[in-house]
């Protein structure tokens, strides 16, 4: 069983992160992740599928960093205001201090010209978690939506 | 106060219940009960009326595991992907080793053929939970839902 | 770091909150809060810009309780059950005994007449909370929500 705080520290991870995004604190989004990381959004039709393939996909964090010029750079930004709810989390494993997480999500867009909140993204967080001087980052972020009309153009990261 | 290592395996057991049902390992699901469990779905309508009627009811883990053989028959299944959110998991009371546990919960559905995704179903859980050899179990499971439009042949459980 | 006993205090007492309004259990609402609170309702466009002025403000607890008075005698009430999920709840400082609180939420709503769940609000909520006698109370609950559609002559608390 992982310790009470290594599983607190999880835990706040995980709603730091999505409460980083919905702020649109998106300059601070990368430090959640390892120089190593991989941060990949797929669906879950190609999951079951048996595909790797996916809709996004970072193979470390300079990658991770490229996307957030990208999204500021994009006209289309701001046009909503995005919020995560992280729940369900749990860690699953652990292996030479990797711990493998697990959590549901559900993302809400609210349209900022008529202020009204629709379902945006559901689906599941599939995380390997590292300790580097007592801070958990994501070393892998799979982000495994159910919800497959999401626009390849994604204005805000899962 | 429940302890803090009690309190944490509650939360994990109504996580790792959600993760079960979407990740559609229904077999595995009636683990989750004790073998006298009691598993009812019923609306808030009903509950307010003072009515002990629901839409669904198991007496027991055999009935559970029935139900599992019905879904996995219906034709219907599998058009639909879902995705629990289970939050607010509050431990409200304990007797003899049994706790009252309730939640609230969110239910998402995505349909598999155009991805978008929609609110199945919200409500709250009204549990009592106890521990066989240090694992816990729902003992009983009550599913109250707000939302009254859940189809009598409901093609996952809640 | 926040002491496990204080997290876990802070994480029930949003729980319960939500489960007190999710209940139609209004009266005891008010005993959520200290007799000092601030009770603010406002949108994320307004803070985005800068004001402070919001949908609604009580400056203290006894301003909480008439707002029950003035929901249990508005006719329209009860035309809708409401489903708080509170999720990603974080400690993120703490002076003098005031913790600091954010987390993420979302409200659904079900039409009684028709039984359709949908999404009335999701947002966050930036509190204080303080122990007096061990029992932790709001001293403050900021309510900023995305959603902007919110009739001013709203049925529930957020």
């Amino acid at each position: 069983m992982v310790s009470r705080d290594i599983r607190n520290a999880i835990v706040d991870l995980e709603s730091a992160y999505a409460a980083c995004l919905d702020d649109d604190r998106l300059e601070a989004w990368p430090d959640f992740f390892t120089a190593d990381c991989v941060y990949h959004i797929t669906t879950r039709e190609t999951v079951d599928d048996g595909y790797s393939l996916g809709l996004f996909y970072c193979h470390n964090r300079a990658q991770v960093s490229d996307r957030v010029k990208i999204l500021r750079n994009a006209a289309v930004f701001s046009v909503r205001y995005y919020r995560h709810l992280v729940s369900n989390v749990r860690v699953v494993g652990e292996a030479g201090g990797v711990y493998a997480v697990e959590a549901a999500y559900a993302v809400f867009a609210t349209d900022q010209l008529d202020g009204i909140t629709t379902v945006f993204s559901a689906g599941k967080y599939r995380d390997k978690v590292v300790f580097a001087g007592g801070v958990p980052k994501f070393k892998e972020k799979v982000v495994i939506a159910d919800t497959a009309s999401i626009p390849a153009n994604l204005s805000v990261p899962l």
